[in-house]
């Protein structure tokens, strides 16, 4: 058991539009021991900026297509409002967050998504191999900064891109896991993958590769929850300790007593 | 001569606004040997994307009120937007720049200005003696990090805060002479304080508290340049090695050849 534990927590856009639910999270994040580190999406302020500026946000299968006036309004609010107030918050707490876009610290380096069959994404960034900048994050750590990582990206080449933040969240814990023991978690909308739909409270409290295999069998997950479960798996797969599924209001004292499904090997 | 040599460089709008001279500026940036902090200001764009938005500038005496629309347009201008892309192109020139705002790190905290004489500046920050925190931004450097300061910082308190780009580079530059041979570098239109404002070559290459009294008795440094000198003098004084004003343009080999006006004790 030599390696330092390192937590990683990702929120979205159900956090981060809530400031009573963002505040008592940022409280909580705070009060968690050890090393930790906080990756977050965008919520609905990036498209109503956009939209108040004239830009009409241009999804295809819900992904959202990155042109450069796009960029520039996600730049600005994950990696400058949102990333910054986040911070400042968290200071506020006694947590020493620094905020991070990939290009800081050339920490999260992606390539620019090729077009395919027509489809151009614009300026997003896929997640490669190699993308994590292990010895940056980790001098970070070093010195007692808490990184807080928005989903911007860069390709090295003085290029922003835009990046899935699920997959940064997923993508650090796996990279990450050379040097911590990692245990990621993800901040849903439930208490975590639910047995009953109709019942908020009835979570699975542990899936694992042949647990699964059962559960998709009896179509007990089913729909959105089958890819999010399959990365887990595929992260623990990959060296990450173990990978939480819950929801933010349940974070408080997540050091001694772990909430919501826990997803490992 | 035990401490080791800083360079801290102050860039505004006349080089952000032109993506040509920002770009030979990045260039020479990178190239600049040693320890280095870039501290950049806003230029045009938060101004045209706050009217953008329907937000009209409020200055009083040259200074602008921010108000809360004002801090968040900022906010995403100079900590997103500017101090990403800037970030970014330093990267593309193998510069590890990582970018900064005061509540990063909490590395630069400040003051609201308090309401005077009725006059409310809004969300403005005021730097005081012990605003710049000199372990946080050493430890960065010290896991060889450049950062680049957007002239955004916060209160503790969790409320970000605007504040005078001018003033975090001379308040950076004297709470860092404590651990560090600085010189701090003013980057302006023009190629230094000029003896005659017709003649743009007529660079006066050396001020000190002497020779300024009677460049002021004579009539040739006057207006504007005279709150800039006392400022730099004011630095020299608190323990920076040297402050000089000079151009983007004349930075390249500045560690070898020094440009511009060099103002020293």
């Amino acid at each position: 058991m030599g390696l330092p534990k390192l937590t990683i927590i990702k929120i979205g856009g159900n956090v981060i539009d809530n400031s009573e639910k963002l505040h008592h999270f940022l409280k909580d994040f705070s009060a968690l021991e050890g090393l930790k580190i906080l990756v977050h999406g965008g919520g609905k302020i990036a498209s109503e900026l956009g939209l108040g500026m004239g830009i009409i946000p241009n999804m295809v299968e819900g992904r959202r297509i990155t042109d450069i006036e796009t960029l520039r309004v996600v730049t600005m609010v994950y990696a400058g409002l949102i990333n910054k107030n986040l911070v400042a918050q968290l200071q506020n707490f006694q947590c020493n967050a620094i905020g991070l876009s990939g290009a800081d610290g050339n920490s999260i380096k992606t390539v620019k998504r090729a077009v395919k069959d027509g489809l151009d994404y614009g300026y997003v960034g896929d997640i490669t191999s190699d993308s994590i900048n292990v010895s940056a994050i980790s001098n970070l750590l070093s010195v007692s900064f808490i990184p807080v990582f928005s989903a911007i990206t860069h390709d090295g080449n003085g290029q922003l891109l835009n990046t899935n933040a699920d997959t940064i969240a997923s993508s650090l814990a796996q990279s990450l896991s050379k040097l911590y023991a990692v245990d990621l978690v993800y901040c849903f909308e439930k208490k975590g993958v639910l047995s009953d739909l109709n019942d908020p409270e009835s979570v699975i409290t542990l899936i694992n590769r042949t647990s699964f295999e059962t559960l998709k069998q009896d179509g007990i997950v089913a729909d959105g929850m089958i890819p999010k479960i399959k990365n887990a798996l595929e992260a623990v797969e990959k060296g990450v300790s173990a990978v939480f599924i819950t929801c933010a209001e349940d974070l408080s004292n997540f050091n001694h007593k772990k909430s919501g499904t826990k997803i490992t090997l």
